[in-house]
């Protein structure tokens, strides 16, 4: 079916589609979009973005799908371009709002039964594990699923064949010429759709700034054997990603082509192996793999250690080990500590001291030169460009920065220039053959999951936290008596984050003080409002720790009446 | 006076001098390491450190200088290497317990003047500007000034005579053979000493990780100069580091032969700039600088902004802007900004922020390119070990992997191994001719500076602050009468920091019932021990809230008696 039919189907000559991505286009992560057109919605990734650093207290960040729950019965499902957490992480908690079926290959649907498995959710949730190739129809659209390369297996990109056109959305990829496992990305097929006459093009633009071609997976392997070859005598502990299949398989190959035995450290790196495995997509040779327990079985010189902790987290194994409160693994001089990975930004200093750590305790540490990204550059997004030939261009993933990169990209490829369409979150573009505007705005945001809770940690809450953080509380408690409004006890004052109390015992009697004589003062003045009584302690107690500390904590007056 | 002189004077046939760094090895920043023979101490640098992310509200970090302090009549003089708050930040608080004369060349000394000046202690402090290439006598010590290149003018090695022989210690360096101002590095004099024999060389080991040579200072001057050519119609806003004076003086002069004003924003751009200009390490042609509020008299192109906030600091000139927060400052379309800098570790995601919030109000910005290293990389330092051939070398400045690259580096220009010591803060080197051991160690580590406040804020106040910011508090008040041991009052509880609570009733209703059982569960089993209710309120307040949230916020209790 062409576009041209598709446009005849359109109540107008030139149907619309809306888009509106709901996330993703502010910060790296929580990548989530929503194609619409009449009474058909599809999503398109459904992901998780990790805290900021004043989000104090929040574990994860899911997208508000308000949106979404408004008009739950139009959509037809969620359909999802890899297993990344960015792509996959926010579906347990969205599905329970829009419950819809899911749409995902091989690998990247076993990595989300292993979510809603957490959750207790595979029963309720409708899957369907698509192939490369393969097409579905969802309401109004037909999605065809187009293989890519990526850091992770069976990522694909999608062809979204609307009554308005042809979107082409890539997902995260690279152009791998020699992937070690599996096909390269179908290049053909993009360029039969740009034959057929692609209406937009929406292009990750994560690596946009930086020219020229992402390396080839196969390159970490040449590095990592040189490693390998290098350093025959001691152990070897590889930090990756645990989502990096291909190259956990690499890693596996070259420990036992070396005659290595591997064991596999750190819970999410356990997870994923396992379920790779049971997939297919990793083959372990025998008597390869062996349990932590069985480590000290062997010499030294025949293990590898595959572990989590390439970002520096501070629970993960090797933060663990650099550490010394790993139970099992302790590091020593010998060993020699690879981190296949680079610090995702924010990480950089959590990197460099578990860096420090480990070459404190003796071991040899390799972090240059033993990754490759798995986005593509300037060059990988100009050809798809070249093939795709889009008519719109709409740069996806990653910040302003990065999409504005993606934009000047699109230009040089020959986009005009008004249809280069720069979006943020919450827009509805309105796109077809003659024209594309965002026309409106939808609600969206964030919404903070601490703990058990999503949504229950707001700004109030956050504002406190912080103010909190940074000069600690004074709790001021004093009991009056509701009729004559004598202080009957009190008051006390507690402080927790302030001072060290025993050394400031001095400060702690002064501002007792003043309480006191602010009470006294209010009491003689015949104010019995004790919202008045508690600005009045707010007031005098905080302007006396300033001018004696230059610190502002929060001051609390609790008043009870008996 | 040669070595040999030395040697007879001192009272052994090979005297030893006591090295003591008490900063300076563990992180980049607080520099400051001690030099003592019998009842000489001299200090070299005294800077602060910024705190790590886990210090909640703390403004800076000092060395604990106990081994000073205990020492003080010993201590003949600060030296100082350069005006960088990591080498000079910690002087106006040391100063106050240790007061002892300080050396520096003369814009290190206007720097170190405007501290002391905002602290009240010009008149009781002891202050001597020395020029490269003099020396002064300080007990047991002579120290000579080698005039160096680094990324702040006036910046100077030092030649330690010691009676164990010659230390050179580099300061922060690098090796620019085409400054733009003043003279290049004297690597004349280091083969003079090398010549003469040097016991012992600290080398600043920050780049030593960095293949190559830094580039010269004068490479930044051809960018700038281009991207004046190539943003001829809008305005220009440069932010780099206020103490590069070399660097201000470079923009002031495109920005003079562009035609163009200059406006100078930032409160330590302004500062240092004026103490630069006083001493004439910065000429301003005449009528190229105005004010911010003559600004507006001047179409775009006419103008030059050179600003702090090149590192995202929140508060900065720059990021104020950026934010639509600076009072005579907006950022629109046709302006560039250009970051002549690089983001110090840690500051990454701040900056691109910063870049984000500039490029969405329209502005070009330009963050690449534009900055050289103030560092040593690996060649450089490999001259000058071959110029002054130490018998010891002990790499200084930088994290633990920084000393170990630069231990590696000396061992590849023929240090012999056992001769390379990389020390942690604390430790007592004895070096001479005969050998060099760490014979002890000394009190040392970080004191928090917050506010007013030295030292008042330990582990258990970050503690507290640490608790506090990631899960918030719930307070518990309850009035018990003393004799009949009946609760007059309360329970009530308030909360900062954990949930909304308009949001959250039911949560706290429940809460609240489960505290007044607890409490009457007490009662009746006459437990009067109110640390006994206390905790028996936090224990199953604490648990309840678990249970329901996933959450450990602080759970204080508080009873007052009537």
């Amino acid at each position: 079916m062409n576009e041209l039919e598709y446009n005849n189907k359109g109540k107008k000559n030139h149907p619309r589609v809306r888009i509106i991505p709901l996330g993703g286009l502010e910060h790296i992560g929580m990548n989530i979009t929503c194609f619409e057109y009449e009474d058909s919605i599809i999503v398109v990734d459904c992901g998780l973005q990790f805290p900021d650093d004043d989000m104090l207290g929040v574990d994860l960040v899911i997208p508000d799908i308000t949106y979404l729950r408004e008009n739950q019965e139009k959509v037809k499902g969620f359909v999802i371009t890899h297993g990344h957490e960015d792509h996959i992480g926010a579906l347990a908690y969205v599905l329970q709002e829009v419950n819809a079926p899911i749409y995902a290959t091989k690998l990247t649907m076993g990595i989300i039964e292993g979510k809603l498995k957490e959750h207790d959710m595979l029963a309720t949730t409708k899957r369907r594990v698509i192939r490369h190739g393969q097409t579905i129809h969802l309401g109004s659209f037909r999605v065809e699923f187009i293989k890519t390369n990526h850091s992770i297996a069976d990522a694909t990109a999608l062809a979204i064949y609307s009554p308005a056109g042809i979107i082409v959305h890539t997902g995260d990829f690279k152009i791998d010429f020699t992937p070690l496992f599996g096909e390269m990305i179908d290049l053909a097929r993009f360029a039969e759709l740009g034959r057929k006459g692609v209406l937009a093009l929406m292009c990750d633009s994560t690596n946009a700034e930086k020219v020229g071609f992402t390396q080839s997976e196969r390159t970490v392997g040449k590095k990592i054997r040189a490693i390998f070859d290098e350093h025959k005598n001691g152990r070897i502990i590889v930090a990756t990603f645990a989502s990096n299949v291909d190259r956990v398989q690499q890693i596996i190959n070259i420990a036992h082509e070396h005659g290595r035995k591997v064991i596999v450290e750190g819970r999410s790196m356990v997870n994923i192996i396992t379920v790779a495995t049971e997939l297919g997509y990793i083959q372990i040779p025998d008597n390869t793999l062996i349990s932590i327990d069985q480590m000290r079985h062997y010499p030294d010189d025949q293990l590898v250690l595959i572990t989590t902790g390439s970002q520096g987290e501070t629970m993960a194994a090797l933060s663990r080990m650099a550490a010394g409160s790993h139970r099992k693994v302790y590091i020593k001089p010998g060993d020699t500590v690879v981190f296949s990975s680079t610090p995702i930004p924010g990480n950089e200093k959590a990197v460099t001291n578990v860096i420090n750590e480990l070459y404190r305790r003796g071991a040899e540490v390799i972090f240059q030169d033993t990754h490759v990204s798995g986005h593509a550059c300037q060059e990988e997004i100009k050809l798809i460009y070249a093939l795709t030939k889009p008519k719109f261009a709409i740069p996806v993933h990653g910040e302003y920065k990065h999409l504005r990169a993606g934009a000047k990209i699109a230009a040089t490829m020959g986009v005009e220039k008004d249809h280069i369409m720069v979006l943020k979150s919450g827009d509805v573009l309105s796109i077809g053959e003659d024209g594309a505007e965002v026309i409106d705005e939808v609600q969206h945001g964030v919404v903070m999951v601490d703990g058990l809770g999503v949504g229950d940690v707001g700004n109030i809450v956050l504002r406190d936290r912080q103010m909190l953080s940074r000069n600690g509380l004074l709790i001021v408690v004093l009991t009056l008596d509701r009729y004559t409004n004598q202080v009957l006890a009190g008051p006390d004052i507690i402080s927790r984050g302030f001072v060290y109390v025993r050394e400031s015992e001095d400060l702690m009697e002064d501002a007792k003080r003043i309480v006191e004589e602010t009470v006294d003062r209010c009491l003689q003045g015949h104010i019995t409002d004790w919202a008045k009584i508690k600005g009045a302690i707010r007031d005098s107690l905080g302007d006396y720790i300033w001018q004696q500390m230059h610190r502002n904590p929060m001051v609390l007056p609790v008043i009870m009446e008996v």
